[in-house]
């Protein structure tokens, strides 16, 4: 069975569906517990994969590599099915690659990208590294089984369209799908970065109905929301817009126009910024001569110069965790997650802002909603936004009748 | 049919489960949107439907007012099946209710109560009530389906049990289910307030796919969430506890022991607080005079004093609303909910209030959060309380296996 055979997924029951579901989330699970969530019996189960093994769309786990006699339990979905394309578009970087319908890297290529160059130049970038990946392991178009691809702006999820991209000059009402349908036929799926980070987030945990959310502290502040093990998107597709949330009456004026946004105070460019500040001031001797020496100074220096023992340095990541966990206090009142997961450029300020963070949450937040809560940087590691961006094409593909 | 027969829901098959859970959500439903919301084809639907007719679950709509020859085409819940018991204890009122499956309330008697006596005195006053309400209706303790409390503090869901409750000191872990059992061999549900009023307003609006959230300003200040048609309980039962998230670093101390919580400065206390001060401080000759005469003044005082022009009296009702709705512009940054609805006896403080808070929100909230958003009072009415109390009952009928 090759990619060109999953126009027929729109053919295979709700069943099978929701077993080919279930074994995409589930990589481990054994087949009593794979019943036990689709909620089928052991001889309905049986009869269900039985046909999706003769299919070519389920396989039986590490039966490629088996030598004995033991039949294995596990099951996963087949390599034959095709490849994902998956596609991380940053501020400045670009990252693409091939995943196995399991979510497997299996190549993958970055180069350094301004996104304000527009839709014309980037795309054509996009499209030339995915076909480059497919050449390097002998693969033609037609074996790209789905695309999905992240933004670091806001999208509408039902058209893909990029949606008032700030940091995106005009991408706005571009269409990814129409652009990519020239070069493949497969089902293009878009979504903005921190969706993509809480669904690769969701994915590594096993979709047990979580509620958490995943904050991205960057040149911005934005969060993707998982609410009963799925992305949530609110009314609007708005959800999660948490960096011009307010943090202090009295701070400075925002880029949106209001004034003392956590955006504004507490993200990349505040710490650049207040660093700069203090250098230039006389406060940090350290400071001072880095942002003499280079001409200017950011986060990344920032961290160093705490590293270095730097109390000023420390005094800037400090506020910034504070400020943030102040923002995540009133979120964990209202929401009560399981936990909260930090990504983006930020979370590498260090422990101090880890744990100014969570001395701001505890302090703020109800002793119920914070019993439990863990606060921590990603597990999913350096490729969380590719893995994001094939389980976002490869449920794209599971879901097509549902969305 | 009988509410002794209810212990057969458990035998009835998911299909008819589903039959009777849309039925009672969409009570204006017409059969081919009810095939819709349950997946049914017509004809699988038409078998259900007359299974659960001929059991006594379900009655045609009209059908009893029916005179002509025409088919009434509605269906809901049998009257036949029972009553249900609702019971909406606030700190100072308490309302029990018989309503119907469908959730007419039959007959309602309101008396004062003071939760602070405790469990013991409160719970004798509620099951005199329920009696005296069936014996007035001819019916029996064996008559009641279900039961369905709501209680002004937090409650653990699965258990029922009151956690913690700040202005409830005695009822902490009291079983209000063993309590009731002792009379009734009916299931007990109970939740906190703003779950139950959320509950009324879901029901209100026919279930569908909402994201929205109640808010409760009274003494304190509480959210009840939904998310997808559903009440969002959160990791560990405590989400929608915004009272205690922060509007002003440099604000007065809370009795949670933090400062500048909304709750302690633009809830019902701390209105009258401020009208207390202005009026000692002869800013407000009206607001003195009252506090001569009276003693004391409340937040209907204040509201009362706004409508005759006071400006001392606009400023504090002012004031509030800013507040909140600066709290509730984080909340629509996260959550983008379709609407947000007003409830408590802090409502009542009018349309200034209400405007305040509606300023406060579309500055602070982003624009594609706040370009549909409605911020309004609820459209439940008074006996919201009862009736978000019979729907739990209810539901906790229709979901026994599920929870």
């Amino acid at each position: 069975m090759t990619a060109q055979t999953v126009g027929r997924w729109s053919d295979i029951s709700a069943a099978e569906r929701a077993v080919v579901e279930a074994v995409f989330w589930g990589r481990d699970l054994s087949r009593s517990e794979l019943g036990r969530r689709v909620g089928f019996s052991k001889s309905k189960l049986g009869a269900e994969v039985a046909g999706l093994i003769t299919a070519g769309v389920l396989e039986e786990r590490g039966a490629h590599a088996s030598t004995g006699g033991r039949r294995a339990e596990g099951l996963s979905l087949s390599r034959d099915l095709g490849v994902l394309a998956a596609v991380d578009l940053g501020a400045t970087s670009l990252d693409v690659a091939l995943l196995s319908p399991t979510l497997e890297v299996l190549d993958a290529l970055t180069e350094d990208t301004d996104v304000r160059r527009g839709p014309g130049p980037v795309m054509a970038r996009v499209k030339a590294l995915v076909r480059q990946l497919l050449r390097a392991r002998g693969l033609r178009e037609g074996d790209v089984l789905a695309v999905g691809m992240g933004l670091p702006g806001p999208v509408e999820f039902q058209s893909g369209l990029p949606v008032n991209p700030p940091i995106m000059p005009g991408w706005e009402g571009f269409s990814i799908r129409d652009d990519l349908a020239e070069m493949l036929d497969a089902p293009v799926y878009v979504d903005n970065d921190v969706n993509i980070a809480a669904l690769a987030e969701l994915w590594h945990g096993g979709q047990q109905p979580q509620n958490f959310f995943v904050v991205k502290v960057g040149t911005g502040i934005g969060c993707g929301i998982v609410c009963g093990g799925e992305i949530y998107r609110g009314a609007d597709g708005a959800a999660g817009d948490v960096g011009h949330i307010l943090v202090d009456p009295l701070g400075p004026r925002c880029h949106c126009g209001n004034v003392g946004c956590v955006e504004v105070m507490a993200a990349g460019p505040a710490i650049a910024r207040e660093a700069t500040a203090a250098a230039q001031a006389g406060e940090s001797p350290l400071l001072a001569d880095w942002l003499e020496a280079n001409g200017r100074l950011d986060p990344p220096d920032v961290a160093r110069a705490a590293r270095e023992g730097d109390p000023v340095a420390n005094a800037i990541i400090q506020k910034s965790g504070l400020l943030i966990g102040q923002m995540l206090a009133s979120l964990v009142n209202f929401f009560n997650p399981s936990h909260i997961v930090l990504t983006g450029g930020v979370t590498r300020m260090g422990p101090l802002w880890l744990a100014s963070i969570r001395q701001s949450v505890y302090q703020r937040s109800l002793a119920l909603s914070t019993r439990h809560i863990e606060i921590r940087p990603s597990l999913v590691g350096d490729q969380g936004g590719l893995i994001g961006a094939g389980a976002l094409a490869m449920l794209g593909c599971l879901r097509v009748e549902r969305t």
